[in-house]
């Protein structure tokens, strides 16, 4: 039985435990900082496959079946799929989930759907119409490109601002009473748009968004930023973190170094050139369920919250004029 | 608290009603036989706007308002926003409901989206984290045209399996202890594909999710197609109602002549050519939201079991050559 606590926070009662993850990740991803912490790393950018798009759904597809495995279960086992991804109509999951036979809750929150799922995962168990979720996502670099920007094969440059789409895929196995880290509480974001229109700056376009959701988390819990061994934000990379601690600051919050973002931590920024960080659906995903599930597992960390954040444009959208609207999710992560 | 029912059905322990509908539609709908169901009939397919998404978001904006309203609520009093449509990214309802700053839930099951917002947020109240919901979708003829199949401009003829998608958006108020017909329960459906690969037999493609989801509610709930006035599938057309009627009977279940769909109530088959029927997330929304909603306010009828059915196809998994997944929700509401 879930207990809202001010306007926008969901404190569970139930203890749900993260039982499992898995991260499998592309070969720029497995070259950065964070390798020893993913399940494989693809080096192949097809996969195998004769699309990218199709690369991207086996990424969905084996990255689910691992996290199954890890925690000892089988898709019999599990109530609910809760995933989506950036794809149009969220193929990447729907197709590399179709055999699964599992029931299954489609969601879109851009780059923040990681958030989404793990929040409505634990709303699920909560309200007692489960016991066991699978949580997960998905990005692919090359299908991001191609269906939000411009053909690869232009070789477009990238500006500064920009963010290199994380290409793979992380699951998490939500399990009542399980052995894992627990979620304690979620904050659920409200649609925020700062008017911002360039595509190529997605982290200033969701700080807004990343920003509403930790004052609302903070404001309804009565925590601050101390109370959190990370705070980490899905991908906002180096321009929109910096954006998100200033208007923190304004709003009263002072973010201690241990702040960081999900889309910096995945490359190094010396040697692997994204400029502006890592983004994407995988983003989060892979960077939560590879190196910070380890680092609580390994009780390095006792507490943190995750906020993924997400751009909720569209290829069309932008064309037409519109700005970016953004949304985000604030998920409490306990060591117990 | 819900309790869970045999593999994929969720019971309600709270009295969810649902406080308010509202439905606008565009000319097409406003002409068929269910005109007079319908909140606003919207004659001009561009709504104003100076695109065919922006009038689909400006449907969503102006339904959800007036959902509201006749609730007797205001933004401030919603929980949470459950919504999705068929746009690429969900852009639909995200520029639609932008403004709202309510805590946002983005789904996307394609034309069973309707059926995926009414679970969600019925699972949302039940678990305690919220008392009041917001749950609605859209679609639009010329930008799901545009988007899934030819542009309009080439006047490409239409095969007979095809359906017509719906113009419009329908929305519900969802409250616990309110006072309008209550959501029972919710069976959860799996993703199916059939192996259908014509995106103009999407009837097709869908029965099988539609057969499975009603399979699994009557065996979870030890019901049979009786216990209900109405059954109403979501955009099925005749194609896809009769090779249900053909496998359910299969399952073992004879499906009485009360066995619809709303994409064949929508429109009138003799004087509107629209194939196999309506189709898109408004259509079980609409019908929903409009008709049987007020049946159900009305006592003509007290029992039904909506069914909104989505396939789960893009463009782009189509040209690759793949089949077309489906995915369905059915929902019991009742009149107390």
């Amino acid at each position: 039985m879930a207990v809202k606590k001010g306007k926008q926070t969901v404190v569970f009662q139930k203890k749900i435990a993260i039982e499992a993850t898995a991260a499998f990740v592309g070969k720029k991803e497995g070259e950065g900082p964070l390798k020893d912490y993913f399940d494989t790393v693809v080096e192949d950018a097809m996969y195998g496959e004769k699309t990218w798009e199709k690369a991207e759904s086996k990424f969905v597809k084996n990255t689910f079946e691992e996290a199954l495995k890890k925690a000892g279960l089988k898709n019999s086992d599990i109530d609910y799929l809760v995933c989506g991804d950036l794809l149009n109509q969220c193929s990447g999951t729907v197709f590399g989930t179709r055999e699964m036979g599992v029931p299954y809750f489609g969601i879109y929150g851009a780059c923040s759907t990681f958030g989404e799922a793990l929040t409505l995962g634990s709303i699920l168990i909560d309200s007692g119409g489960g016991k066991t979720v699978l949580a997960g996502t998905s990005s692919h670099f090359c299908t991001a490109e191609k269906q939000f920007r411009f053909p690869l094969e232009l070789g477009t440059q990238r500006p500064p601002s920009a963010t290199w789409t994380v290409t793979g895929s992380g699951a998490a196995v939500l399990k009542e009473n399980g052995s894992g880290p627990v979620i304690e509480s979620a904050t659920i974001g409200k649609v925020v748009d700062m008017g911002i229109k360039d595509a190529a700056n997605m982290g200033g376009a969701m700080a807004g968004a990343a920003v509403d959701v930790i004052t609302a988390h903070f404001r309804d819990t009565g925590r601050n930023a101390d109370y959190y061994d990370v705070i980490a934000t899905g991908d906002l990379g180096y321009i929109g973190r910096d954006l998100a601690v200033k208007y923190l600051a304004e709003n009263g919050y002072e973010m201690p170094s241990s702040f960081t973002d999900c889309g910096i931590e995945i490359f190094d920024r010396k040697t692997q050139d994204t400029h502006s960080g890592g983004s994407g659906c995988a983003c989060s995903a892979v960077v939560f369920c590879g190196y910070f599930y380890t680092l609580l597992k390994e009780s390095k960390i006792k507490r943190m919250l995750l906020v993924p954040t997400g751009a909720m444009m569209s290829a069309i959208s932008g064309k037409q004029g519109e700005s970016i609207p953004s949304v985000s999710y604030a998920v409490s992560i306990e060591r117990q």
